[in-house]
């Protein structure tokens, strides 16, 4: 008889950090989950300090260096993905020099995936303020060949925080848009898809977009890759998908930075992902994950599952000093 | 021949300090400004660490606290308005054992203008996320013999920052709303009712103002007066009375707190206030307004001007530490 495959991981398991300036990137951590069941993750949001994209980059190195340090330190991460676009595109070389870990951002996987996805190479980005004007996504996709124009659409994070989203979030890789989302315990209260909120984020889009395209087209592109600079904007998909002109490909950056995560560890640690994601294995109670905030405990609990797919369990309180 | 009135601070001019967590505080100064053309100001926006309003009671209370010291250890401030609802909700207690000068809030002030304005006694408030928490309005109408119905508007505050305003804010003790904006230079770029940004704003107020009042409903109160318990919220005066039935009356707790701080300071410093509000005088370059930061110096100059009704003028950069 041969060994069941067990999903308890074991000491030998290695502990993989994710990192977010808030709850977001637990669409990060969805992704690895599905490709990594059998991994330890401690993820930590540094609530206290958020929103990142509205601040400067030497602020944003500190709070994320700080970040890096409590997971490495204090949780033993061995590897760190940072799932957050504000911090990726402005402090990726910063955590770098903080911690003696290999570190994996969300910026340089999105551009390869746009890269792989588009045939015209002209490719749209949209994101936050401070990921925006870092040109972090240009400066990747140029140096694969592509040719990008990127927007700010600040709306769009409080819209998801607020909710009045249709939460039919599932990765490419778990399912098409518009299939059922993992579990139903969120689903039950979501928002349908003609409530008055759901018609507000949508119109919030359509203008966001429609200023894109037509940016765009001032400039002569004829973009078919739109990528999602945000890891708050896959709960958004079905909606961005939805006012976008047929032809135009969504790319979810969150995704791509789980593949290149599972690329990148396989090398380490073999054993840990799985050769497809499997859905099942992220349903129920989370077994392996850990999750840290540094203020807000309640409302980490409250919307993390919504971007998680599950319950995030119990949240620990984390002081950084400010 | 008597001496002229003289609009320049001399020495013994007190130095009234004004603090928020972002620039929306600057809707207090600027009513300030037209009560009290001669005294001296200084505003401190913490922007490294804003929104407050997402954060728990022991953060806040611990930034407001640093914030007032730097207010009056370093700029010498004898007087402090804290200009921030979520602040004077949550910290007020905290910010007036860390420093040794009068502070005012805006949170009792708002409630003693709604005493004024209601004829029911039935009020309805709308703020951030922690200020609705900390039930700090309630308490304060509550002590005045008001019933209260209070309600989170967490979209309100982007909107207004991403612009989707009409921009078309006058306190009410300046003119009536849809009055002309005192100066012409933010009215040139503001945009149209007919916008279709807008539009979204208005349609989010709408939801927002329709949940209220079915609720309110629901609870049997028939409330007269809205109390505006965000110092963003002045932005959005003319779409909030536009998406509110006849009958109810708006009351701005920036304008409230001004006029409060009038009456604190004429009993030290008569000589500060004028009679009445003056709008002239609050035209033109900022003569004897010094505005700080702690990050974000670039967006406070670019969205402060739209707050204070003029330009801020150069912003110093601080840093309280985290």
């Amino acid at each position: 008889m041969t060994q069941p495959e067990s999903s308890t991981p074991t000491n030998d398991t290695p502990t993989i950090g994710v990192f977010d300036s808030g709850f977001g990137g637990l669409t990060v951590l969805r992704a690895l989950l599905a490709r990594m069941p059998r991994a330890r993750f401690v993820f930590l949001g540094d609530t206290a300090r958020l929103p990142y994209g509205s601040k400067s980059r030497r602020t944003i190195a500190r709070y994320a260096a700080e970040s890096a340090q409590f997971l490495v330190r204090e949780q033993r991460a061995e590897f760190l993905v940072i799932a957050c676009n504000t911090a990726s595109a402005l402090a990726l070389d910063a955590i770098q020099a903080a911690v003696p870990v290999p570190v994996l951002g969300v910026i340089q996987p999105g551009a390869a995936a746009a890269r792989a996805a588009s045939r015209t190479g002209e490719v749209l980005v949209i994101a936050t303020d401070a990921t925006v004007q870092s040109h972090a996504y240009s400066a990747a996709c140029h140096a694969l060949g592509l040719r990008t124009l990127e927007k700010a659409c600040p709306l769009l994070v409080p819209l998801v925080e607020e909710g009045w989203t249709t939460d039919l979030y599932t990765s490419t890789r778990m399912g098409a848009p518009g299939a059922s989302p993992l579990g139903t315990r969120e689903s039950d209260t979501s928002l349908q898809i003609d409530a008055p909120q759901v018609a507000v984020t949508l119109e919030v889009i359509r203008i966001y977009l429609d200023e894109l395209l037509a940016d765009a087209k001032a400039h002569g592109l004829q973009p078919d890759t739109l990528v999602l600079g945000c890891t708050h904007y896959p709960l958004l998909r079905p909606l961005i998908q939805k006012a976008l002109p047929p032809g135009i490909r969504v790319i979810d950056s969150a995704d791509a930075a789980a593949e290149a995560a599972v690329h990148l560890f396989n090398g380490r640690a073999a054993p840990l992902a799985s050769d497809s994601p499997s859905p099942e294995s992220t349903a129920g109670a989370p077994a392996h994950i850990r999750c840290f905030a540094t203020d807000s405990v309640e409302k980490f609990q409250r919307l993390g599952s919504r971007f998680l797919g599950r319950p995030v369990g119990q949240v620990g309180l984390v002081d950084l000093g400010g």
